[in-house]
């Protein structure tokens, strides 16, 4: 039977279908393969030796100065944004736009072509991430950026135009819509509830499990009730947080487990599947910060949003939420040394 | 330069980014090849012989009594959603669920395998198209009915799943969150300006043709301001008419004669590309329906949204409508018999 549920985060609708087909975990041809790739690509602009192909290094983990990088930071060389541009806005009944201002840059996570967060060891992950965040901060910092968009693009059918592992930023002069309508419906939950709806959500699954895929101190990692791709998940910070920047290292490193061990998890029941994830976090302007909680949310890229999706706005899921949540937790995740 | 523009009948606004890479027909590697298909595939449902696979025949043209059928309807074997159920509806503040109720139908589109709008006959996308109104008005003359989406993928790129040439209806019981935005939209542009938008965009299109493809008596053909994605198009009716269901036969022949044309330019300009179309149409409970007109919406599927649209809702587009206009205007379109 096919059911409609909300996700009370967003106010969005999905359609939950799992007659629409074989379950995807059990077609796996339908999915992109994982390439078998080198350690070092020559062609590869984020390589190390081929740095004559980048517009220029940002920022380095431990230091731009010091040879042997860990994390690297360069500006997109096609970027979504524009820096610096003179624009008039325009405005009639039927025309308006604006410049689209900002930045866009590339998180370079390993030296190592052939590496993926789940394969790469753990103090590997924790640099990403905390590499991440201080981005971040420094994005913010700037007065003329109110949100930053924190995600990562793994496989082609996901977006990614390169193999070597990297994540992206795009800092935006305005406050981008799901930004704002992911507020806006978690502010409505906080003055009617009096509480956080991630933190409600969070005790919920705890004593409600069967939607649960792991746990560990600082971070719970769930399939959420209206998924809207197969194996979606959301890893929650326990602790109520809404600014991403605000993430200390304790937590870092707890969020490191978390993230290695959800993508290990998700490799394993979907046979290496196309993702993205995005970080989904306050902005500025949101003042109200007891309602707002930060999250990072994995989509698998197993299903094709087609016609239906387009006109009516409303995504369709084959897999039942909780039948995926019991398949994420039953495998054994495969993690690198 | 990158420029954020705003779609006046949706209120979505695009990123609009030439800089982000090269334009897409330059490369039409990232394309998905057409397959060379035979004109009859013994493992096909919808090829004629192989009707034991189908679950129905609920319709075709001329009739289902005749042999010697041009376009059939059958219901979808996989439905996103679902017939005769009982449901009690879930409301809590964290959890809300309803019964997807409603019918799913494919529109076989021709008895031959290989065949497609622009290689069939004009006649045989007449029919189609009649075929699309005549299912639309019948599903909606079920009381449980508020909305049908009319849609169409061509290609695994776009969510089909079977080469042989079909598009699908799906009534549902509940306004979509996209239909509901744009009627809203849509009122709120005539409350304001006492004027239809479609109708003002086609009036501006024409006064201003930049963005204009092709135009015939009944139908106008254009990149919007803020396309979403390279080519897209409108078909956009010339003549006031709020819901698709009341489209006369004459004007089905001037709307086979402009989509054939504007999907065989796009079949030009990007090499055969996968696609989807859709049929905006007001559906049920839109009294104002002066401020309402339909459209088909044609979205090539040349690009792929990633992690930054998931988590800001602003789709990138890599090309200039401007330029993708003048670029569709410049091919010849290649039309069969």
């Amino acid at each position: 039977m096919s059911e409609l549920r909300r996700d009370p985060t967003t106010d969005q609708w999905v359609i939950i279908a799992p007659e629409r087909g074989r379950r995807p975990r059990q077609s796996p041809s339908q999915l992109e393969k994982p390439t078998h790739a080198l350690p070092f690509d020559p062609t590869c602009p984020f390589c190390p030796g081929n740095e004559s192909q980048l517009p220029a290094i940002i920022a380095a983990m431990p230091s731009t100065k010091t040879p042997g990088w860990r994390t690297r930071v360069v500006p997109n060389k096609f970027p979504a944004v524009s820096q610096n541009v003179t624009y008039s806005k325009q405005k009639t009944a039927l025309h308006q736009a604006a410049a689209c201002r900002g930045n866009h840059e590339v998180v370079i996570e390993s030296p190592r072509h052939d590496h993926d967060l789940t394969t790469m060891p753990e103090q590997q992950v924790r640099d990403v991430l905390a590499t991440y965040r201080n981005r971040y901060v420094a994005l913010m910092a700037d007065n003329a950026v109110t949100s930053v968009i924190v995600f990562r693009n793994r496989g082609k059918t996901a977006g990614a135009s390169l193999l070597h592992p990297h994540a992206q930023l795009i800092a935006l002069d305005t406050i981008a819509p799901l930004v704002r309508a992911r507020q806006a419906t978690m502010l409505s939950y906080y003055q009617k509830e009096k509480r956080c709806v991630l933190c409600d959500i969070v005790t919920y699954e705890r004593d409600n499990s069967s939607r649960v895929v792991s746990e560990n101190d600082g971070f719970m990692t769930t399939v959420p009730f209206a998924a809207s791709a197969p194996c979606e998940m959301w890893l929650l910070p326990k602790y109520h947080r809404a600014d991403f920047g605000d993430l200390p290292d304790a937590e870092v490193e707890l969020l490191a487990i978390a993230l290695r061990e959800a993508l290990a998890r998700l490799r394993k029941a979907l046979d290496d599947p196309p993702y993205d994830y995005v970080i989904d976090t306050a902005g500025k302007g949101a003042s109200e910060t007891a309602a707002l909680h930060w999250r990072l949310r994995i989509m698998p890229r197993v299903t094709v949003a087609g016609g239906f999706e387009l006109g009516s706005g409303l995504p369709i899921n084959p897999s039942l939420p909780e039948e995926d949540a019991a398949a994420l937790r039953s495998v054994r995740p495969i993690l690198g040394s």
